[in-house]
Parts: C-alpha cells; sequence; structure tokens
C-alpha cells in the first residue's frame, strides 16, 4: 500500500484542503492519504475554531485516511520545530512521500534551495545574528539573513510564509529521512493571507474571521466549504455552543498573569528576554485579545510569536519540559486521531515496522509529554459550560474517530 | 483621645454589627472607635459580597471612626494568624481596648480560659497531636483536645465558634499586649450560623444567602441591615453588575488547577498532605463550585480549611512567602480604608507613634507583601467585564473612603 503524507492544520478544512489532498494523491500514486494535524491549538497560537475530534471527521469525509495527531507542544511552534515533529512523525509511520502545497509548484525549487543555503549555512547564521542583536525579530532576521546569500533564479522566495513552510518540510526529509519523496503541488489562488472570501477557494484566514464577525455560517463561507464541513461546523456549534477564538479565553489568560508574579511567569515556553515585565505591565489596561497583543507588539515580537507564547502561558507549558521534549527525535509516539477503512488497513500493515508506539487514546502511553496533552484539552474546553466541559475532557480519553 | 479596636468582616455590615459597634464604643467608654477588617476575602476563604471599598463605607455610616485593613495574607488564615494580624495591629495604631461580641458576654469568662490553658497546655497538645495523628480535622482534634483539660464551670466552652475567635484575641492580648483592655458585648440572638432571618438581627451568613439566592435585595434581608448598607450594596450592583461569591469564581479556579501540574499546585500556601493529587483528580467532574467542595471534602480538611486553600490557589500565595510573611511580628504596615474626622483627628495623633507605617496607598511603601495584595485584588475583580476590572484595578491604588 502506498501512502502520501501531509501536514495540516484543518482550520477548517475548505475546498483549497479538498484540492490539495486530492491532487496529492494523483501526484504521489498513493493509496493511503496519511494528515498530521496539529491539535487544539495552532501553529500561529490560536484556539482551533473548532476541536481537533470534528476536524478530524471533516478531513476524513474530505478524503484523508488517517489523521494524527501533532502534539500540543510541537504544533505552537516556530516553523523549524514544527516542521520536526511533523515530518518526523510521517516518517516513522512509513509514508512514502510527503506533498505539500506552494505558490511554485515545482519541486527542484526547493531541493535547490536547500542544496544553496547548505553551502551558505555561516552566511546566512552571521547575517541572522547580526539583526538578532539590533532587535529585529526572528523572521525578519532571518529574510534579511536570505536575502545576503543571494538564492539563484527559479529557486523559491523564502519571503513568503508557504514557501518557509514547504522549504523546511524539505529539509527535515532531506536531513532526516531521504528516502522519502518531496512532493509538491501548485496552490490554487495565490494568496495565503488574503481577508476577502475569493469565489470557491478561500484561505482558512479569511472564512474564519467571516464565521466569528458574522457569529454564524455565511453565504460567502459556505461557498468555499465541502458541504461536509459546513455541517460539522454546525454540529460543533449546536452541541458545544461556541465557535473558538482568543477572545473567549481573553479573562483566562488576563486571570493568570495578573495573579502570577514575573519570576512565575518567566518559567512559561517562550516568555524570555524580559517579556515577563512588558506581559504584566500591559495587562493592567488591557480589556480585549486584540488590544492586549496589540499594545505587547514591538520590533523586536512578532504577533504569531507574542500569540504562541500566550498559547503556552494559557497552558501552562514548562520551559523545562519543553526543553527535555523538543529534543526527542523523533517525538516519542503518535496519537491517531481518525481512520477510514483505508487507514485501517494501512495501519495493520505498518504497526509493527514504527519504532516508535502509535495509540489510539492516552492511557495506552505513560509518558509525561501526555500529561501537557491533558492540560491543552483542560484549557482548550475551558470556556465551555462546566457540564460540556466535563464531558469534553472524558472525550480526550475517547477512541479516534472512525469513518466507514 | 481613648479608642477602642474591634476585628470586623461586616461582609456585609448589619444590623448586629451597628448594635456591637455602639455598645463597645459605650463599654469602652472611647472616643474613636477602630475597625481591622478583612478585605476582599474573609476567614473563611469565601471573596467577599461586595469589595473592601464599599464595606468601608457601610462600616464609616454605622459608626467606626477609622477602618485598616487586615492584609489577605493574614484574613485568610485559620483564628491563630487571623487573630495574630489582627490584634497586632490594633495594638500598633495604639488602642486602648479592644472588645468583641460573645454568647457569653462576660471577659472573666476568657481570662480564665486563658489561665487554665497555660496550666494545661501540654496536656492539650499531646492530646491534639494524637487525634491529628488519626486523621481528624484540625478544629475536632482541637476540641477534644479541650475535652481532655476539663475546664473549670463558668469558664467559656471553646466549641462555639465565636468563642474561639475571641479567645483568640484574648489570648493575643495577654501574651502580646498587655496593657491592652480585653473587653467582650453580648451579641444579640444566639445563632451564630442560623440559616434563617430572624426579626431584625441576622447572621451575615444567612443575609448573603438571601441576597445572593434572590439575586436582588429582598425585605427579609432589607430588615437585618441598616439602609445605609441597603444603599451601599444597591450602588455596588449597580456599579459593577455582580455581588460576588465563590460560584462566579469557579470556572477561573477549575481552569487554574486544570492547568497546572500537581508539583506546581504544591507549592500554594495550603496545599498539603498529597491535597494537591486530590484536587486534580476531584476537579474533573466538578461543574460547581459547591459540588467542587463537597467532593474534595474528607475527615481531614474542614470545608472552611478547603475553602481558603482554594482561595490561595485561586490568588496565587506561594509557600515561601506565606511562611516568610506570617512569621512577622507585627504585621509589616497597616493600610487604612477608610476615616471619620474624628478618625482622621486620631491618626494625627498616633502617626508618629506606631512602630508600624501607616499607609493609605501601597505605592507609598516598598514591600513584598503589598504584590501578594495586588494578586489578591486582581484576582477578586477577574469576575468583572474588562472595562470595569481596569478600573478597579486603579482603585486598588487610590485613596481611603472619607467620611465627614
Amino acid at each position: 500500500m502506498k501512502s502520501c503524507g501531509v501536514v495540516v492544520e484543518y482550520n477548517p478544512f475548505h475546498n483549497g484542503h479538498l484540492y490539495h489532498l486530492e491532487e496529492s494523491k494523483k501526484h504521489a500514486e498513493a493509496d493511503c492519504m496519511i494528515a498530521i494535524m496539529s491539535g487544539n491549538f495552532l501553529q500561529r497560537g490560536e484556539p482551533a475554531i473548532i476541536d481537533k475530534w470534528y476536524r478530524t471527521k471533516a478531513a476524513l469525509l474530505g478524503g484523508a485516511d488517517l489523521v494524527l495527531e501533532l502534539p500540543f507542544l510541537y504544533a505552537v511552534q516556530h516553523s523549524d520545530y514544527f516542521s520536526q515533529g511533523a515530518i518526523q512523525t510521517l516518517a516513522e509511520v512509513g509514508v512514502d512521500s510527503i506533498c505539500f502545497g506552494s505558490e511554485n509548484g515545482r519541486i527542484t525549487a526547493f531541493t535547490e534551495a536547500f542544496e544553496h543555503m547548505n553551502k551558505h549555512q555561516e552566511e546566512y547564521d552571521v547575517t541572522v545574528r547580526r539583526y538578532l542583536n539590533e532587535g529585529y525579530s526572528y523572521p525578519e532576521a532571518s529574510r534579511l539573513g536570505y536575502e545576503s546569500i543571494a538564492f539563484p533564479s527559479g529557486s523559491i522566495d523564502l519571503t513568503q510564509p508557504n514557501n518557509i513552510l514547504g522549504y523546511s518540510y524539505v529539509k527535515q526529509l532531506l536531513t532526516y529521512a531521504p528516502d522519502i519523496e518531496p512532493l509538491t503541488v501548485l496552490r490554487k489562488n495565490n494568496h495565503y493571507h488574503d481577508e476577502e472570501i475569493h469565489g470557491k477557494i478561500a484561505s482558512a484566514t479569511s472564512i474564519r474571521k467571516e464565521l466569528l464577525e458574522e457569529k454564524g455560517m455565511t453565504e460567502k463561507a459556505e461557498q468555499s466549504l465541502p458541504p461536509s464541513t459546513v455541517e460539522v461546523l454546525h454540529q460543533y456549534k449546536n452541541n458545544h455552543g461556541i465557535w473558538h477564538d482568543w477572545e473567549a479565553y481573553f479573562h483566562l489568560l488576563q486571570y493568570k498573569i495578573m495573579t502570577m508574579e514575573e519570576s512565575t511567569l518567566r518559567c512559561f515556553h517562550g516568555v524570555d528576554e524580559g517579556l515577563e515585565y512588558r506581559l504584566k505591565r500591559t495587562i493592567k489596561e488591557a480589556t480585549t485579545f486584540h488590544q492586549f497583543i496589540s499594545s505587547l507588539k514591538t520590533k523586536r515580537y512578532t504577533w504569531t510569536r507574542l500569540q504562541r507564547t500566550l498559547a503556552h502561558i494559557l497552558v501552562g507549558t514548562d520551559k523545562q519540559e519543553a526543553r527535555v521534549f523538543l529534543r526527542e527525535t523523533p517525538p516519542p509516539y503518535a496519537r491517531i486521531l481518525g481512520m477510514s477503512e483505508t487507514g485501517k488497513k494501512y495501519l495493520r500493515a505498518v504497526k509493527k515496522e514504527t519504532s516508535i508506539p502509535l495509540i489510539t487514546q492516552p492511557q495506552q502511553l505513560d509518558h509525561e509529554m501526555l500529561d501537557l496533552e491533558a492540560r491543552a484539552a483542560a484549557a482548550y474546553y475551558s470556556v465551555l459550560t462546566p457540564e460540556r466541559r466535563v464531558d469534553q475532557l472524558k472525550r480526550e480519553y475517547g477512541p479516534p474517530v472512525i469513518h466507514s
């Protein structure tokens, strides 16, 4: 059975994702599509609009055969750790290829960029370090670093966000699992961060913005979503009462920051360079999450970096535990969130060959990182009513979603 | 100017408190009544129904001349530390006497009990230790200890809650400030914990129960309150939107407990003897605060002890800081919450003679315990809407209530 892996967030699963799954399957000539998906918190540090179980269901209905969870600690990270966790896990479950979407569409553009980086790594590092010392944010310093080493024409432009992720996937593969074939498909609609929904394919960001602002499904949003996702979104809201966004969590966050001393805040993953003082000062006057981050933001900290750090504060990720776990290569386990019949068959075949345990429920494994997962779930569901919260916390220990 | 000190919580200030202030003033032949009052969290570990500023106003309108704040760390403690903090502070501001309410009404009953305890301290200690080791709660072990040393008739019954506080006041005075005269007045209505409101004097507990259950003022409650308190209660609700009770804080508490590891919970003041494990286990199924404490309760932990510990978790009182500060005798400062003209005159007279600083605003003093006070205020106001919360936090740094 030939399998192809994709790294996804599906927040929510939209027509672009459907297209990507279908195209990847064709391009990879795969029988089984394996998605590794961020759980309840995403790479940019946001809480998912609906939880990982409903997003898994949408993914299976959209053609995924196996959905694995990228653990919280790897998901809410800048792209290097994010890719590391995702790609290494896919490698461990024996995928034959990995396929990602790109604006460029040619895999050679990425592999050439990798070779060029290898040749000029030191130059790049020196430049980045210089700009970091001058107080630039990491993404900005990195961009200037890429500029300084003059990539050949036809190579990818590493300043475009989706290229950065794609590039880091390729880097991981070529370094960690060179037998796995990197593939890319051209993204439909070049506008990764566009705020308006265009026609039938729109960015997840714009769809979420529409849904949250209108507090309900709109015609515009519906056009960009497969009917199964529309259904799943409705079901979630009916059963849980809300669609999640950071504003819902703000009072918990402000409570936590206000009742902790600087010395305690400093212990959370991402609270570096004196950020704890800025947090304590700024939280006093903040009345919304958006206002809070706006006030926090300086040249040094990007919005997403701050958002991720706040997610780690919300969940309570300790620096020590982060340091220990992030060093683990590959990630210590993979949790299966959902599977189709094909996915089930595939699992039966590879189960004995994987070097990391594949679990369907956390109680099957005794690993400290699962405590952090439990806390992430607890934080995520804290905004539900008490009874729903108690139920959803139980779901965390339940079985995968089965799609027959 | 002759002054008399009273130890109060005024949650809320009712007719019984009014009577007590008037009687104490007469009995002590005082010109100036000085109340030391718990702030926003009370000795039994509850959040005050309205904040300390409004309760101060009610107290001044009811005849208090000076209202001092018993710092959070001393207020939310079992009776020994509570008394220690309160009595020592009153001593430091130079009161001539201290007057408390009792079921007995004779001060000699208390002083005799003190002398009897001194003679039989060791016996008592041995008995208490034995019962504690058998898993009894401290109040229960203490009661059995008192039983074992056979107090003379006419001495007080130390199993009645208000006698315990009165006794500890007397103990503090006779040990720490023997020049101050202990006085007692007979409480009207012998039922300290009665749940039904009788006539015009009712317990603060029953009044709060009525107000919170009916979510508004009732005729029954109004009969037990001075008109000024009725007014103050209305004003608070209009300006802040709520009357506070533990249920309002439950979602913050459950969020905090669920996103902390046992090792972190263990660092909070009062989380001893493995309580951190019980907290983590029990919180999962709890949907209300009441249900949570009911599930937590065992023979070993009384309701109030648990409630206090949960208040310390809510605010984030660290064991280390508690240990250091509780050892300070007398408390390191006293904050003036409010004063009448008489109180102002009194302060002018004693200011130079007090050995501890008297402050009107936290920024006048650089002391670590004020950070804990700020956190207590932040926790208390966390249940207001964001804008009100920001305003009230500023109030924490504002001036005392002046009653002319």
